[in-house]
């Protein structure tokens, strides 16, 4: 089985990666190729040095689309993207790369189909941000995509197409909407939702870490463990049992921020809450509060979808794949 | 004021402008220019032959959006599509005109709102085809758009792709998601929709019609002069009051076939009634059982959109408008 990854040096394209190289029939076939693609160069583990292929390269360049695409990939995993608060500055980038640059990608493969049959499975990483307020107190599978941002329409119209050259038999389409990844690893970021993570990830370290907003803000969360196994999952599962509605919004654990803190408590002591430090920052407060706080991810969960169910679990997975199992 | 009409030939296009003819203050300011665009050159009323230009063009040609758009029109009524079944059996052609040439008009307003300030009225010509099945009993204002057929796809990426330039400020757009529009005028046509204007239209004029389902299918009405009253009212509402969502499923009327009889008899007795010949398609049957039958349209009547009541209203917009108020 040949398998493309766009997106291959990103945190989610990383960790995919990762899994297949510890558990190399985890799509269910072996894996002969594997095409790993992105804007820079995407590492390769040494254990699948001699199937990799990685790439550096713009899928919004004319031809390259066509190009990965002549290879026929059997499953295809579209992880890239311009990320939201880019795509919100610019306007033409956002719209080139994550709305052009996919659907150059879905036109290559019609395109192919027309030479000689090819269906390939393609999973793509949709986004929470299709949806925006006002929301009901439960977010069903059934409510409306209304975004409030440039990254969420093109994500939403994205998710449009690969429903309507699914039930055309073009390709085999699953559309995943991530709940907000935690703990996510590396350095502390600036995005609004960075603090999630950075008061877990950095008080585990003996790390101080700041908390911008009130204990009682609630959101959607699962590890970057349970985003892999989505993929994975989405890759397997038997799509006749999907139906036309092509596009699942994954489950995941509905919590507030003072949930996060008793976790932590509970698996890392006091000392470890002692090292957050609470620094309102009303324009975060602003920002955060008007996301999505809880979904009923119905059909997900029907179909398979597993993500975790607490807090302590969440912590728990990050100890295990960041830290090695080992607490400071 | 300049208004610019594409899709000016259409049956819905026809009556704007046939409107804007008989009530020349209907948009609120008086128009001096008329640009009324098509594949074919749009028909011209004597009342507006002074200020109107007809053009035959196709939007989705290269550098057409930016010629009509350098015009810098104030308000523009968009009803051009290749219509459902065409965009079906067509896929090239369908996503070219229907959302490239679409899309290519809102690029055009982008890049002239960049020379100097420009922000027009954009009236967008939807569809509820957008939605699709399984349908809840009354389809709301939060119901996903999760269509069945590549037109309604393309009305939906439409959809997102206006609300987002909207909340960017590039233009001011609203989208009309019509009901099926009954009594539709002129010949019988093949469409799977048409006998539900077939077996009213046909019988006041001492037709025969054919009746392919049973009298107890249910579906979503409004009349073409409703269409229209839904346009001139969407170019001239106060879009503060909308917020970001900008797509609104208009009202209409929730009929079975047998209102619509009940209603052919009270008007033109039971003679009328008579011409109705019941010649069930299973086909046809099978189609229109898959439509939605209800909606409440809340949002669209709070904004101040209206439609029929009764099928006894809409026959009376008949009567006025296409048969000059003489019943056979």
């Amino acid at each position: 089985m040949h398998v493309l990854i766009l997106g291959a040096a990103g945190m989610i394209g990383r960790k995919l990666v990762g899994r297949i190289a510890a558990e190399p029939m985890i799509l269910g076939q072996s894996i002969d190729r594997l095409t790993l693609a992105d804007v820079i160069k995407p590492p390769v583990p040494d254990a699948l040095a001699s199937i990799s292929k990685p790439l550096a390269l713009d899928l919004a360049h004319p031809g390259i689309a066509e190009k990965l695409i002549d290879e026929r990939p059997n499953v295809i995993f579209h992880l890239a993207a311009v990320v939201s608060g880019e795509a919100e500055a610019d306007f033409d980038k956002g719209y080139t790369v994550n709305l052009d640059g996919t659907r150059a990608l879905f036109e290559a493969i019609r395109h192919q189909g027309q030479k000689s049959a090819y269906v390939p499975r393609v999973i793509f990483a949709s986004s929470l941000a299709v949806f925006g307020t006002p929301f009901p107190e439960t977010i069903g599978d059934d409510f409306l995509t209304a975004p409030l941002t440039s990254y969420g329409t093109q994500k939403a119209i994205t998710e449009l197409l690969l429903a309507d050259y699914s039930r055309r038999g073009i390709f085999d389409g699953i559309g995943i909407r991530l709940p907000t990844i935690c703990v996510r690893p590396g350095a502390p970021n600036k995005a609004a939702s960075g603090f999630f993570s950075n008061i877990l990830r950095e008080p585990l370290v003996g790390k101080e870490a700041i908390l911008p907003v009130s204990d009682t803000v609630r959101h959607w969360f699962a590890s970057p463990r349970s985003a892999v196994g989505f993929f994975v999952h989405a890759a397997t599962l038997d799509t006749a049992s999907v139906g036309p509605r092509r596009n699942l919004t994954m489950p995941g654990l509905s919590a507030v921020v003072s949930d996060e803190i008793d976790a932590l408590r509970r698996i890392a002591g006091d000392k470890a809450v002692a090292l957050i430090r609470v620094e309102p920052d009303p324009v975060i407060e602003k920002i955060v509060t008007g996301w999505a706080q809880r979904f009923d991810a119905k059909r997900a969960h029907d179909l398979g979808f597993k993500a975790e169910q607490s807090f302590d679990e969440i912590l728990q997975v990050h100890i295990e794949d960041e830290l090695d199992g080992r607490l400071a």
